[in-house]
């Protein structure tokens, strides 16, 4: 375990005056314990966890039931505590009792990663404790990445470039739109721990959709545009890039609205710098393309935060006010969407830096065009 | 959309004097709507949802932003909502309060299914309504499956059979954990929808982790058992099943762990019936091993429904009270774990007929050994 990660959070949890704090987010559980979870999203049913951490007198005790104990026993730094199972939330409940004590105590928890019922019966069951949302602890140390981290994202990003050259080099023809995706798939856990999220494969009209699923029978034709989103994942952290590919000459069209994503990502690009906002780097992608008339063909934000998870903080979307600092990373990924015709996004990932930003995407921009 | 399913749903809400159902588990949406979700797990948070359901008035309503719009449309028998992006509790309030109205309304939720901020904060937000947990709605419909359903899991469990052929044709030694898991992930990604979880792959003693991840640098060795747990998506049903194999002749302790394991799994299976309970079920297991002085090294349950979701109702466990009905599908999974040697598992899954059972997994338990 890294036991600056662990005083840092109990420097925090003595600045919001918690005696305790819960941990379920699986993510939070792996940065602080290296404990590795494989169920997916950012929440831990209590009946049916693979490891949760309460964090007292700066200490760190990992609960976890017998399919998990022998790994969590392996792990530095760490009290490993046996759960019964089926476990609950009385069995929670107990644990924590065990570890904190009775009488007041006030303990964090993390409102975003509990299901409702598991908490509210949590908190019933030890209402002598002041429960307090505590979220934001991990959110604000895991948002400013060490130099350690950004490294492992450029190398997840680099496989992530890496896959896009091999697909271009062997995509054909009459290939359908999930044949690409199982051949991403299957790069990505041949050369690194896996898909960051599932990828978005698309050719021509069904790239009008930003998050789409690849269709078995749409058949790849010359002349057609193809998105490609995907990312690997490198000791748990990940890469994310869309990159557009034509099979053949691209026409007009197609340059044209390539021309406009590129522009517009390259005007965002231009802000990112220690001070910017979110929303204001948001603006110069939708300013740019609300003064080539094509702003209402922009459907989501510009960008998120990438690091253990895919999507986490900071949110480069229209009214998010924070304040862009280094050690960010995140995505820049502007798309143009017309459901008669396709779609055009392309995503890089940037590390900010104390005066500007590292584009940590290496592979090329040029709107590919691959002979059929 | 299926009308008859929105019919039912519609019924058990008068009888919890419901006037809406708020649906949030995607597994809840995919059933009653035909609405597909990419992302893991069985919490939609509000900041980054793909699509939520509002039942009232014998009418379902699909909530979803500028991503998933345009699918969402194309639908049957729903009515699809356009909410702005980014949403969060205020929207969903919004959007919700627009179909069922102010006033005095018993709004059901599926607490199991919602991050305790979202639930917590809509609820304050609309604090006019009556808020009732209703999960268990979905829940009982979809324990039991018609057989439209059973026929999906058993196609999805013949692709799982085809793929553990395929794996004991190719595996050879000096394979990594994997390299057989990516085989695996690789066959199912083209011949079904993927895979119902990611897949188990253990060489000799690391079978003895009852969930493992497998290893890229654990090399496959002759005399070694091999523990295999994966699954094939059908139409959005799951398969799910273990076998085993010997890279080679079996030895003793191996023939004698696996006939233990085996023959607590024909035990359980002869007592598949209506009115058995799941507590007694799991007991037959447990019982078998207890007679032959191994119980403690069986650390999990028996069993778990299948479905549109991996785990699901019912739950073959110790203290699980539920009586077994016609149409259940679920595993029946015993399985004996040393952590100095290895582990045995073995998983079929079983249907529940009017006088007993169906079991739908046909792949052959004699012990496997491949040539090496």
């Amino acid at each position: 375990m890294s036991s600056d990660r662990l005083l840092r959070v109990s420097a925090a949890m003595a600045d919001a005056d918690l005696d305790a704090l819960f941990v379920s987010n699986p993510k939070n559980v792996l940065y602080l314990t290296d404990f590795h979870t494989t169920m997916p999203g950012e929440v831990q049913p209590f009946g049916d966890p693979e490891g949760l951490v309460v964090i007292a007198n700066g200490e760190a005790h990992l609960l976890c039931d017998g399919r998990y104990i022998a790994g969590a026993r392996q792990l530095e730094d760490v009290t490993a505590h046996l759960i019964t199972s089926p476990s609950n939330p009385g069995v929670f409940g107990e644990a924590i009792k065990g570890i904190i004590g009775d009488g007041k105590r006030t303990v964090g928890y993390e409102a975003n990663a509990l299901l409702y019922s598991d908490a509210a019966s949590l908190m019933e069951n030890l209402s002598g404790y002041v429960w307090k949302p505590a979220q934001s602890i991990f959110a604000r140390l895991r948002v400013i990445k060490s130099q350690d981290e950004v490294d492992l994202i450029r190398e997840a990003q680099a496989i992530t470039g890496r896959c896009f050259d091999h697909i271009a080099g062997w995509i054909r023809p009459g290939m359908s739109e999930r044949d690409v995706a199982v051949e991403i798939e299957t790069y990505m856990r041949q050369n690194s721990e896996g898909n960051s999220f599932a990828p978005i494969v698309a050719f021509g009209q069904t790239g009008c959709h930003p998050h789409y699923t690849p269709s078995p029978t749409r058949k790849l034709e010359k002349g057609q545009m193809v998105l490609l989103d995907f990312g690997a994942i490198h000791h748990g952290y990940c890469g994310d890039m869309t990159r557009m590919l034509v099979m053949g000459k691209a026409n007009d069209r197609q340059k044209e609205v390539y021309d406009l994503v590129l522009q517009a990502q390259l005007k965002c690009l231009d802000g990112v710098k220690p001070g910017a906002t979110c929303h204001s780097l948001d603006a110069l992608c939708r300013d740019y393309f609300e003064s080539k008339g094509c702003a209402d063909r922009f459907q989501h934000g510009t960008g998120h935060g990438v690091g253990l998870a895919i999507h986490e903080d900071p949110r480069i979307k229209k009214g998010f006010k924070e304040t862009v600092e280094p050690g960010m990373v995140f995505s820049v990924e502007p798309g143009l969407y017309y459901e008669d015709w396709g779609g055009v996004r392309i995503e890089d990932l940037v590390a900010v830096t104390d005066d500007g930003y590292e584009n940590i995407t290496t592979t090329s921009k040029t709107l590919l065009e691959v002979s059929p």
